[in-house]
C-alpha cells in the first residue's frame, strides 16, 4: 500500500482509492475525464488553517475560502458548513456562495471595476466590499444612496514594503526571469497606495450614513510566497494604528487575502505551513495593536489553493499510444482528457505533478512518453517528457494529484469540446456534482440571424 | 475618416461603424464586452484564399474553413453557403458544423485519439477521418465493419522536411528561445512518420471493404508560417507519387491543413500572401504529377485565423480609472472584459494589437496606461504597457480589432464569469449570434450531493 495523503492509497492490487471508493469504479460508474473531490480532504485542509490561526492570532479569524480557486457548489457548500465564508468577484461568485448556503456576513466583494450590478447585490446582502479605487468608491456611495442602505467597506491598500530589499527576486513559473516582490505589489492592478488610501479613508468617514468603514484589505500574494509575511503585515497593522491615531476610528477587519502555499505530494519544496503563517502574523500585529492601545482586528484570510489543491485529483483514461523510432525517437500516450482541463494559470509548482497509474500503482519498468490530450494543438499536451512512470497501456486510469484549484475554474470548450464532469466522494459514497457537460450544453448560446435562417443558400454581399 | 478594413471606418465624428452599423449604437443595443462580426468581411477573407487557390492551382481546391479557429454556428452558416466545409476535431464541432447546414462531403475529422462516439458519427455522416496513428486505424476499421459502412479515410503523415536546414530557427511567440521547423514537424504530436505511413497505406488497402483510402493528410501550421510551403507540399506530393508507384493506387486528396497568416492592421510584418501560397503549392505539386502520370490531388486546406481574425472586433467599456504618481508611477484603465475574452493561444502577431478608441477615434494626445480586466488576476492585463492611445475616459468604449479568431474558443468562465454576446452585422443589420451566458449558464451543471443537501449543518466526518 502507498499512501499519497490521509485519504488517498492503493489498495494490494495496486488500485488507487480515494476515501473509500475505488477510482477505477468512479472512471468505470461516471466516465472519464472526471475530476473526482474527497471531502473530508477538504475539510482537513479547510481545518488547518482555520486552526492554525485559531491557535495562535490574539484575536478571531474568519476564513473566506478563494472562490476563484474553486467555485463549484458543492465544495463552497462544505466550505459553508465548516463556517467558512469566500471571496466573490462578481454576482457570479456571489450566487453561488449564497446558494451554498454561505454566512454572507463571511463573504467579501472583491474587484477593481466592480459592476452596478455587483455592487448592488453586495449592498443588498450586507456583503463587505473591498472597495479598490476613489472612483469605486463614489460609486459604492452612490448606490447605496439610491437603495437607501448602508454598505460594509474595506479599502484595499497598495503596500509599499519598505522592509523588503528593492533588488531581491522572487522565482515564480509566471516570471521566469524572477520578479521582485517590492516591484510587483508596488505596481499591480489592485487597491490604493497609502496616499491615496487615507484620501479614501477620509472620503468615507464623511460619508458614514451610507457607507460603513469596516478595515483594510490587501492580498500579498507574490510578495507572502517570497516569505514576506511578517513585513507585509507589519505595514498593514502601522497603518491601521494610523488610522486610529488620525481619526481615532478603529478598523475592525484585516483582509490579509490569501497566497498561503501548501505542500504538495511529490514537490521537492517545502513552503512554510499555517502555523507558521500565523505565528509571524500574530507577532506583527499584537505589539502595534498594545503600543496603540487598540484591539487585534478580525482577520480575513482568503486561501484558496490551501484548501482545495490535494482535495481532488483528475481520472484520464489512455486511449492511443504511437511509438516512432524512426524520425521523432518519441512515444506520444493519448488520454481523452486535454490541457483545458489541467489550465491553473496560478501554479506555484509549475506543473511538477505527481501521476499515478490509478489501476496498477504498482507496475514496475520506466518509460519516456509525452501523456497528449485531444486538443487541436502541438501545445495540448499534458505532461510533457514525462519519464517517471512505468510503460503505459491503452485503457490505463491515470490520476493526477493535486487538482482541485484553478483547473476547474480555467477550463474551456477548445474545439467545442465538452468539459468533464466532477464527482464528490465521502467516505465509501460518490455523487456528480457538476455533470458532464453535453454538444448541447456548448452549443445552447448559438444562434441564427433571420437572414441565415430564410435564405440559407444565398450568398449575396450587402453594403 | 480613417479605414482600418473594407468594412471597418469612422465617420467624421470619429464614431467607429462595422459595415452600415456604428459601434456606439451596437454597444448600446447589446452591451459589452461584445464581440462583433461582420459577415461580408468573413465572405471576403474566404473568398480571397479560395480564388487564390481557384487561380493557381491545377486540381480542385475545397476550402475546410478552420473550426478550432471559430465554431460558432453562424460564421459556419456563412461559410457554408460560401461553399466551405470544415474540419471538425469531435462532436462538437461536427454537430455544428452539421447544424449550420455545411456539406458534410467536405467536412474533415481530425485528431490523434477520436473518441468511439466520434469515429461513429463520422462514418454515419461520411465524412472523411483522418487517421492519425495505427491504433485508430485499427479502431476506424472495426468501427466501420461494426457499421457494415464504409468509413473514408485519409493517413496524417508527420514529415521529415529533408530540404529544411536543421539548425535553421523560427520565432514564434509560444516558442520564445525559437525553434527548429524541421524539428518541430518532425516530433509534434500528430501524425506518422513515413515508414509508418506507408504500413498505414497497406493495412488500409488490404481493408476495402471497409476503408476507402483517399488521400493523405498534413498539417504544417509553423514549418508553413517559417516559409517552408514549398518544401512541404513537395515532400508530401512525392509520398502520393510513392504510393502511385508501390501499389498502382491514386490518393485523390491532399489535406495540407492551415497555417495562413492573415496580414493585420497595424502589425509591421507582412505574412505571404494567398496568392504566394497557392503559386508555390502548384509549383511543388504539378511537374512530380506530370512525372508520374497522375492528377493534381483535390486540395483541402483548413485556413482559420485567415477566415475569420479580421472580421471580427471586440467591444468593452471603459470603467474605473487609477492613476498613483507617488509609489508605482502608473495609470490603470479598467474595461468591463477581461483577458478571458483574449486568450488567443497561437497568436503570430504575439498580441500586438490595434485599438481603436469607437466612440472618439480621433482623439489627439498620448497616454501610458495597462488596460485591466476584471478577474482576480494580476495578470489579466488585456494591454499591458498601452502607449499608442490617447488619454482614456470613463465610459469611453474600446474596440480591439482581429479578434475573429480562437478567442471566444478558448474564453473561460474563470471567477463564475459569463461570457460575452456576439453579433452578427450584415449591412445595416444586427443580430445577435452568441447570446450573452448568464449566471444561471454559469451555474447549470452544479449539484449538491444528498447528503449535503439533507444535513446543510452537519459536519461530521467519515472515514
Amino acid at each position: 500500500m502507498t499512501k499519497f495523503g490521509p485519504y488517498l492509497y492503493t489498495d494490494d492490487k495496486g488500485v488507487l482509492h480515494i476515501e473509500g471508493v475505488s477510482t477505477t469504479e468512479l472512471a468505470e460508474q461516471y466516465g472519464t475525464p472526471l475530476f473526482v473531490f474527497s471531502e473530508n480532504t477538504l475539510r482537513d485542509n479547510f481545518r488547518t488553517i482555520r486552526e492554525a490561526f485559531e491557535r495562535h492570532y490574539a484575536g478571531e479569524t474568519i476564513v473566506c475560502a478563494g472562490m476563484k480557486a474553486n467555485w463549484g457548489l458543492a465544495t463552497r457548500a462544505i466550505i459553508a458548513q465548516e463556517g467558512g465564508g469566500g471571496d466573490a468577484f462578481g454576482v457570479g461568485e456571489l450566487s453561488v456562495a449564497s446558494m451554498a448556503g454561505t454566512d454572507l456576513n463571511k463573504v467579501v466583494m472583491n474587484g477593481a471595476n466592480k459592476s452596478e450590478e455587483a455592487i448592488t447585490a453586495a449592498i443588498d446582502s450586507s456583503v463587505l466590499i473591498n472597495v479598490d479605487n476613489l472612483d469605486e468608491l463614489d460609486d459604492v456611495n452612490r448606490i447605496a444612496e439610491e437603495l437607501g442602505k448602508k454598505a460594509r467597506i474595506t479599502i484595499r491598500i497598495r503596500l509599499p514594503l519598505n522592509n523588503c530589499e528593492t533588488g531581491e527576486l522572487f522565482f515564480d513559473p509566471r516570471y521566469p526571469a524572477g520578479i521582485s516582490p517590492q516591484y510587483w505589489e508596488r505596481t499591480f492592478k489592485f487597491g490604493l497606495e497609502p496616499q491615496s488610501f487615507f484620501i479614501a479613508v477620509e472620503r468615507a468617514l464623511a460619508h458614514q450614513d451610507t457607507l460603513s468603514l469596516e478595515g483594510v484589505m490587501y492580498h500579498g500574494g507574490l510578495p507572502r510566497r517570497a516569505g514576506k509575511y511578517f513585513e507585509e503585515t507589519q505595514e498593514l497593522i502601522e497603518t491601521i494604528a494610523e488610522v486610529w491615531k488620525r481619526y481615532k476610528f478603529e478598523l475592525k477587519y484585516l483582509d490579509i487575502g490569501g497566497g498561503f502555499v501548501p505542500a504538495r505530494y511529490g514537490a521537492e519544496n517545502t513552503p512554510p505551513t499555517p502555523d507558521d503563517y500565523a505565528l509571524a502574523i500574530n507577532k506583527a500585529i499584537v505589539p502595534v495593536c498594545e503600543q496603540n492601545g487598540i484591539k487585534p482586528p478580525i482577520l480575513l484570510i482568503e486561501p484558496g489553493r490551501f484548501c482545495f489543491d490535494s482535495a481532488c485529483i483528475w481520472l484520464s483514461r489512455v486511449g492511443n499510444i504511437k511509438e516512432d523510432r524512426n524520425l521523432a525517437d518519441k512515444k506520444w500516450v493519448f488520454v481523452d482528457g486535454n490541457t483545458n482541463d489541467t489550465k491553473d494559470p496560478f501554479d506555484p509548482y509549475n506543473r511538477v505533478r505527481h501521476i499515478v497509474i490509478a489501476n496498477d500503482a504498482d507496475r514496475a519498468g520506466s518509460d519516456h512518453v509525452d501523456i497528449c490530450g485531444q486538443l487541436c494543438s502541438a501545445d495540448d499536451i499534458v505532461t510533457k517528457d514525462c519519464d517517471f512512470l512505468p510503460p503505459l497501456k491503452s485503457g490505463d486510469l491515470l490520476a493526477y494529484l493535486d487538482m482541485g484549484a484553478y483547473n476547474e475554474s480555467y477550463s474551456c470548450q477548445a474545439n467545442a469540446n465538452n468539459r468533464s464532469a466532477t464527482v464528490m466522494v465521502k467516505g465509501d459514497r460518490s455523487a456528480v456534482v457538476r455533470r458532464r457537460e453535453t454538444v448541447a450544453d456548448v452549443l445552447s448560446r448559438e444562434l441564427l440571424p433571420s437572414w441565415l435562417i430564410d435564405n440559407r443558400v444565398s450568398s449575396k454581399k450587402e453594403a
